[in-house]
């Protein structure tokens, strides 16, 4: 693709730019294939230049306003008129990490053509065009290992798994199910032959895996999709020997099942549906009704629409703020996944999850219990393998999900902040932790913010098949390996983090849990307050040496 | 007064304690003149005990379980009546710090007489017969100053003042204003005649006095209560004359009225009122419409209730949190002490603040006020000062207003949260501004427990009056010094605190202020969590030697 193309004007002159906690300041636009570049006029040094990439753009908002009459209009539709030179117009980039930004720009045409360019380049279809095929660090090491582990190689490290468990090859070339890896964990006895059987059974081929070993007990996540019984109440013998290899003969299991029983229900008429008592004697299954889809983007919309309310209406914001459901989610997704620990950790039973696709609050649930039972997934390295596994190789549809946050007007398709919930329910655990995670809020804020426009390649594309397809390996950089490099860890390390191997019981009472403002009013004053303190703390612990420890 | 004559069984073995954050324990209860104490059966030290105020007892439930039946009942009011001595009886006590503890004691009269103790001796009414009066720490001297300043001390070291100010002695015997202590800085030119006239025109005898003077441009906040001008729009010639003295020929000044301007005029009718412009015309008014008194502690009531609220119904929480109001009293005081910044730092012009009486909101403004200012104010030993001036001093009737707190059913009298309402905006300031107080959350909380029920007489009575009368600063402690001790105020430190000459304007936004949790959630798991997290840091910053700087 020819970016140049798009550009009808790459330089504008004497653009005043207004963003949160600066003063306006005036300076020179620049507009490439990928970046908003604006350099200060006074200050000439790189560090005083503000480097937005476009795709970080969610919505913009154009006016204009006339020299002669300070008229202020919004734009009719007709991008192309002319309008007197004299004139200038107002740029409002709304981005996807909830920055609001304004740009002042003299002459109506550049104005337009800025904007116009604004709005092909930040949203661009093909992953190839993207910046992250473009993005080369001067650190950077192509032939550096990407991503921080693989299906493969974490089974070859849990030799605790070998004697039941084998690692199948069934799909290396994604035929079975699109959106798994080329590797799986599953119950030795189970042949590959019985896998492709199971995965027609199975809403996207999403066949039961493994996800998590529990090494006190020995019991174990599996997640799949939802069994397609349909209204006919189809069977499965191999689904059913599958699950059945699972707890072995002696022992039961519990499914928990991420919509209502209803919902479960009405899923049958659609070619889904549950997993009978009658056929899976040996388990039992919990439903927990868990928004995903629309209803969560929805949410997240109303959340941040409460957050930039200008009124000074207490009881406004927080009838609001009720009314974003947003916090109802992060309790019931926190509630769902504490539910999945008792039946694991305190019942000593294996659980397997799903809920219809198995991409969504499967991912989140299953994420979401091994940080509160494994103190493994509690540190840099291993929150970042976790996310690596149940969100990255798991097959979540991050292009999907999160081609647009909180401010685009773009009629919704499969859009919904999973990730960004998740993300949010971490933060919950980690402040009524402080001690326990290995790592900060920094950690989740970038990651809130990468997972919607990067330079990196993690986050693109739906599943490891498209990532194959796109070379993403081979022509991008990683961000799990680049936030582990020794200079950028230290910012994302929690100063005070201290080893604990018990399991970390998230409160979920509505009162202990709260709006996570580093994120949701991260372009505020106080917010900047906070960093202080936590650059402060980090400081701190710098000096007294407690920094060793916590590598 | 004999206290045993009250308490008719004084020991009870075999009782049960349940209180939140620890396992039940077995163990002997024992009830004296001002406490209950428990003693655990397994472990015999000191620190094993529970020694509560009964002071700080709100309210108790009683309920009986007669252990043939098991069955639950509620005594009836016939306290008296005899039951079997099998049955074994709960109270249920509700602390005013919002601890909610639970005792099984064997035995149902046993339980009624205990329960009968607490009940008359948590209230006595006689300030002289109050714990205070019996405290004795261990390394008390009686002979210690009392106190940490007192009017005559503080005129004298603000020489700035002395060339347009005075210290009056005019209310040395309380004659003039039973309010106010027993010396006030006035303008030099108004003579003690002069105050007698203006007290009289003044709610409560609460001529207008200085309480802050402003070093960078000289100007003042002055307090008083309303005048009476009543229906007739009486003047007083001499009050005119006072206020012109503040603020000299040449400049003008304001008035925070901290009612509407509707409740102002209502106040005419019932003999009160306010400055009219045509008699003050080098003030200009501004209302600020405050809620005091019963509307406070009702508020108080539905955030403690919507606190302890056990279902797990997010909307509800946040939908009981909005009715309670108290944000929006958090935020209407901040934005009120904001706008008495305003007129005086930013605009340079002095401030006379009051309501009605001028012993509640008027207090609570003019102390944020300085807060925000004044570095001075905003270490450990510069905000006990500013409290004993602000509140202690300047006669907020702390008997009457912290008598109960949120539990009691008895009937409102003149109970209002006015100082707890001022220590939670402190709290918001602290949290917007984690650097710029030299105390920490510690000490608020400590200080929000102290004002209910205390071993210390700072906050006995209502005025210097009545506390003369009692002698309590012969026969009491002072709390303010013993916070001050070296090993005392260790634990009240902020160790981050960097003194900063700015003032601190704390964002009111309704997005920007928080349900102070360390206080109202405080006997949950996760405010434990949150005071590891200080432990920690304050360790840190010992080892770093940076105790020394922040001393």
């Amino acid at each position: 693709m020819e970016f140049s193309e798009h550009i009808k004007t790459a330089n504008v002159e004497d653009v005043v730019l207004q963003q949160p906690l600066h003063p306006p300041s005036r300076g020179t636009l620049c507009i490439t294939g990928h970046h908003l570049l604006f350099s200060h006029r006074e200050v000439q040094d790189s560090s005083c230049q503000v480097l937005l990439l476009l795709r970080n753009i969610d919505a913009i908002e154009k006016s204009s306003v006339e020299n002669l009459s300070g008229h202020l209009g919004l734009f009719t539709n007709v991008v192309n008129s002319k309008r007197p030179s004299g004139s200038s117009g107002t740029i409002i980039i709304k981005c996807k990490d909830l920055c609001v930004l304004q740009l002042d720009i003299p002459g109506m045409e550049q104005c337009l053509n800025i904007a116009q360019s604004i709005e092909t380049l930040s949203c661009l279809d093909c992953v190839v065009d993207m910046y992250p095929f473009f993005y080369r660090p001067c650190d950077a090491i192509l032939c550096d290992q990407w991503g921080l582990s693989n299906p493969e190689k974490h089974y070859t490290e849990m030799e605790e798994l070998h004697e039941r468990w084998r690692l199948s090859t069934v799909n290396r070339d994604y035929s079975v199910c699109v959106s798994y890896p080329a590797a799986v964990i599953v119950p030795k006895e189970i042949s590959d032959d019985t896998l492709k059987k199971v995965a027609k059974f199975r809403q996207g081929g999403r066949f039961p895996v493994l996800c998590y070993y529990h090494r006190k007990n020995g019991m174990v996540i599996m997640r799949s999709g939802q069994p397609l019984t349909g209204a006919n109440r189809k069977r499965c013998k191999e689904d059913e020997r599958l699950l059945q290899a699972v707890i072995e003969d002696s022992d039961k299991g519990y499914i928990i099942d991420t919509r209502s029983a209803q919902q479960a229900q009405q899923a049958r008429m659609t070619g889904g549906g549950f997993e009978s008592k009658s056929c899976y004697n040996s388990w039992r299954r919990l439903h927990r009704h868990m928004e995903r889809g629309k209803t969560l983007q929805e949410s997240l919309i109303k959340l941040v629409e409460a957050c930039a309310d200008k009124s000074h209406n207490m009881d406004r914001w927080l009838s609001k703020l009720e009314n974003s459901k947003w916090l109802s989610h992060v309790q019931t997704a926190l509630s769902t996944a504490g539910l999945l620990v008792e039946c694991l950790e305190r019942d000593g039973h294996s659980v397997l999850i799903h809920d219809s696709e198995g991409i969504d609050s499967t991912l989140l649930i299953s994420t979401l219990a091994q940080l509160i039972m494994d103190p493994s997934c509690r540190t840099l390295e291993g929150f970042l393998g976790l996310l690596e596994r149940e969100f990255v190789q798991a097959g979540h549809p991050f292009q999907q999900r999160c081609a647009h946050s909180a401010f685009s007007h773009a009629r919704l398709q499969q859009e919904s902040p999973v990730f960004l919930l998740m993300l949010d329910c971490v933060w919950q655990i980690w402040r009524q932790f402080p001690l326990a995670l290995g790592f900060s809020e920094v950690l989740l804020l970038r990651l809130a913010t990468e997972t919607y426009a990067s330079n990196y390649g993690t986050f693109l594309c739906n599943s490891d098949m498209e990532r194959r397809a796109a070379q993403v390996e081979d022509k991008t950089q990683c961000l799990f390996r680049a936030l582990l490099k020794p200079r950028e860890r230290e910012q994302y390390t929690n100063p005070l983090y201290e080893h604990t191997e018990l399991a970390i019981w998230p409160s979920v009472h509505p009162q202990s849990l709260q709006l996570w403002r580093g994120f949701f009013l991260r372009w505020t004053q106080q917010t900047r307050h906070l960093e202080e303190v936590q650059q402060e703390i980090n400081n701190m612990v710098i000096e007294s040496g407690k920094t060793a420890l916590s590598f």
